[in-house]
C-alpha cells in the first residue's frame, strides 16, 4: 500500500544533533543523518524524505545547521529550492521548529508535522495512518504528539502520560502530562501501568496554534520568528535573539497541563539509533554479527556484535561477543554494546585536544 | 658490563618463518624478525646482531630467504657483504644452518652456535655468559645446547630432558633426551621434576662436529652441504635436492640418543614472541594496556591488552579486557589474548583467497 497524500499538510524535518554516540562515523561535520546506517542504500535523512513523500509531495521543510544545508540539498535534490531553512547557530528544537512554522503559516500550510531527520521507522505505512489520525485532530486544533508504543523500560526517552480518549478521533487520546527521561524502574512503573508512551518529538499542529501556544509562554519569541519568516534577510540579525530552549519545555509542558494536547499511538517500529547498540539491534546483531558496509572486507570467527568496515581496509575480528568495531579512514573505534554510551567520552576527549578534524 | 669476544666463534642467525600468528603487523613480505616488536627502536633482527657482536664481532652469519636478503642487509649495514646467505626456497632449519655449518668450515670457523632472529632476550650478559659456557664445552666436540629455564608449563615449544652433569664444564648437563611439545598436563609434570627445559634451537657446536653427526644420519645430506659451501655458483641447482626436516629431528635427537649433546642452562628471559598473547606479556599488560607505538594516537577507557596504532589512525578502545587490536594501513586485527593463536586462521582464509596484498 502506499499512502495517500493529506491535503495541506507540511513535513518540517529538523535536521541535527551531531551523534557523537555514534562517533567516528558521525561526526559535527558529517553528523548521522547524513549517513546510512542501516545498509538500506540510503541515508536516514533520505529515508526520513522517502516515508514523507507519498503524504507530503513536496511540502518538506527541513531546518539544519548551515553548515549541512549543502548536503541536505544534495541528498534531497528532488525537493524545491526553497525546502530548506538554515540555522546560523543551533539554537535548540523550539527555535528550529518555530522558524518553520513561522515560514508554513506564510505559505498556508493547514497543518505541520514534525519528524526528526535521524529516525528510523519501520512500518511505514502504519507510520502514515498515525500521522493522518494525527493530522485530523491537529484540524481541530489540538498540539497532537505521536507517541511511540515503548518496547522496553528505557531510560533514554521522555515518556508520554495519556489519558482519557479524545471524542470524535478514533484511537486518540488526551495527553495528562509529559514527563523526563526516567530511571529504569520508574520507566518499568510507567510500562506496567499501559498509558505511557514513549516521546520521539513528532508534534503535529496547524502552524498559527503552534506559534500561538509559543505566544501564550513567551509573546517576543513568537513574534520574532514570525518577522523573521516575513523578512528573511533579518535572520541573522535575529536568530542568536531567541531563547535556547527544547520544544517541549517551550510549548508541550504547558499545552499539556492546560489539556490541549493530544496522543496518536504510533505502533510503526521506532528507533532514534542512539548509539551503536541499539545499531545493533536494529540490524539484528543478537546472534551473529552484523556487518555494515561491505562485508567482502571482513574475516569474522566467533564473533558477535557489528563490525563497520568504512575505510576499506580487511576487518578481522576473532572471539568476543556484543563487539562493536568501527573502522573509518582515520580514526578506529572498538568497544563493545554494553559499553557504546561511552563513545562520547572519546569525542570529548579529542574537541578538548583541539581535534576538530576527527570530531 | 658488555661481554668478551669469544676467540674463533661465529654466530648462525636463522632468520626464516612468516610470524603468522602477529599478522597483520608480520607478512609474508615482511615478516617478524624485521619488526620493532618491543618499542625499543630497533627490530627483532637487529637486536639479535646487537646482544652477538660483543662475543662474535663481525662473525655472523645469517640464513635467510632470497626475498628478504636485502632488507636484511639494509638493517645489519655494518656486517660484511658476506654476512648474508641466501636461501633459493625454504628448506627447513638442517638445511639452513647445515649450509651456514658448511660455509663456516671453509671459513675456519672453530665453534659455531645458533640463534634465531625472532627471539627476544632480556638480559643480554647472562645471555653472553651462556654462550661462552656452551662454547666451552663445545670445543670439546659436544653438540651443545642452551636450554631455557621454563616460567610456565607452555605446550608451545619442545623441551630438553637434562641428565648428569658434564665433567670439567660446571653447570653443563647431559642431555637425556629431546621431546617433542608436550600436552599442559604433560609439560606440569616436566616442571614439576625440575629437570626439563625449553628447546629453543640455540644449538653451539663445532662445524665439522656437526657436518659429521649429519653425515652419520644422512650422508649425502652432508656432503651436498660441503659441495655447495665450496662451490658456491651450484646452490640454485642443488638446493632443491635438499631433504625438508628440522635440525633436532636431523641431528639433536639421535646425538642425544647416543649420549653426545649437552646442555647450558639458559635464565637469561627469553621469549619467542609467538603470538599477541605473548608479546602482551612481554610488553608488561597484565594490569594496564600496552600500547606498541605512538600512544598519543590511543584513546583508552577501561581497556586493558595491547593495541598496535601503526597506521597514523587514532584508535579508541572502551571497555575490553585482554584484547589485541593491530591496526595497519591495509588491515585491522580485533581479538583477545586468549583467543590469538586463531589469527593463523585469518591469514590461512585470505591466503586461500589469493589475498597474497594482504598476507
Amino acid at each position: 500500500m502506499v499512502a495517500d497524500d493529506i491535503p495541506g499538510f507540511w513535513a518540517v524535518v529538523p535536521a541535527g544533533g551531531a551523534g557523537t554516540r555514534l562517533w567516528p562515523l558521525s561526526r559535527s561535520r558529517s553528523p548521522k543523518f547524513l549517513h546510512d546506517l542501516t545498509g538500506s542504500g540510503r541515508t536516514l535523512l533520505e529515508q526520513t524524505a522517502d516515508r514523507l513523500v507519498p503524504i507530503t509531495g513536496d511540502r518538506i521543510l527541513v531546518v539544519t545547521g548551515a553548515a549541512h544545508r549543502d548536503a541536505v540539498r544534495e541528498q534531497l535534490a528532488d525537493l524545491p529550492d526553497d525546502a530548506v531553512l538554515a540555522e546560523p547557530s543551533a539554537r535548540d528544537s523550539m527555535a528550529a521548529i518555530g522558524l518553520a512554522a513561522a515560514v508554513l503559516e506564510l505559505r498556508g500550510a493547514e497543518v505541520m508535522g514534525s519528524f526528526a531527520a535521524d529516525h528510523v521507522i519501520a512500518d511505514v505505512d502504519r507510520f502514515a495512518e498515525a500521522v493522518g489520525a494525527a493530522v485530523a485532530a491537529a484540524r481541530d486544533d489540538w498540539l497532537v504528539t505521536i507517541g511511540i508504543e515503548p518496547t522496553f523500560a528505557s531510560s533514554a526517552f521522555g515518556y508520554i502520560h495519556q489519558g482519557e480518549p479524545l471524542d470524535g478521533h478514533p484511537g486518540v487520546r488526551r495527553v495528562v502530562e509529559f514527563v523526563e527521561k526516567p530511571s529504569v524502574p520508574v520507566a518499568e512503573t510507567y510500562l506496567a501501568t499501559g498509558r505511557y508512551r514513549w516521546n520521539a518529538g513528532m508534534f503535529v499542529v496547524r502552524p498559527t496554534v503552534l506559534l500561538d501556544l509559543l505566544a501564550e509562554q513567551d509573546p517576543a519569541f513568537a513574534e520574532t520568528l514570525r518577522t523573521i519568516a516575513a523578512e528573511p534577510d533579518r535572520l541573522p540579525e535575529l536568530w542568536d535573539t531567541l531563547p535556547r530552549i527544547a520544544i517541549d519545555h517551550a510549548i508541550a509542558e504547558p499545552a499539556a497541563a492546560a489539556g490541549r494536547v493530544a496522543t496518536v499511538p504510533g505502533g510503526f517500529g521506532w528507533d532514534d539509533v542512539g548509539d551503536f547498540d541499539s545499531l545493533a539491534t536494529l540490524l539484528g546483531a543478537e546472534e551473529d554479527c552484523s556487518v555494515l558496509g561491505d562485508d567482502s572486507l571482513t574475516h569474522l570467527i566467533g564473533a558477535t556484535g557489528i563490525v563497520v568496515p568504512r575505510s576499506g581496509r580487511t576487518v578481522a575480528v576473532i572471539g568476543l561477543d556484543d563487539v562493536v568495531v568501527v573502522d573509518t579512514p582515520d580514526a578506529l573505534l572498538v568497544t563493545t554494546r554494553a559499553r557504546a554510551q561511552e563513545v562520547k567520552d572519546v569525542v570529548a576527549a579529542l574537541k578538548a585536544q583541539g581535534r576538530t578534524d576527527l570530531t
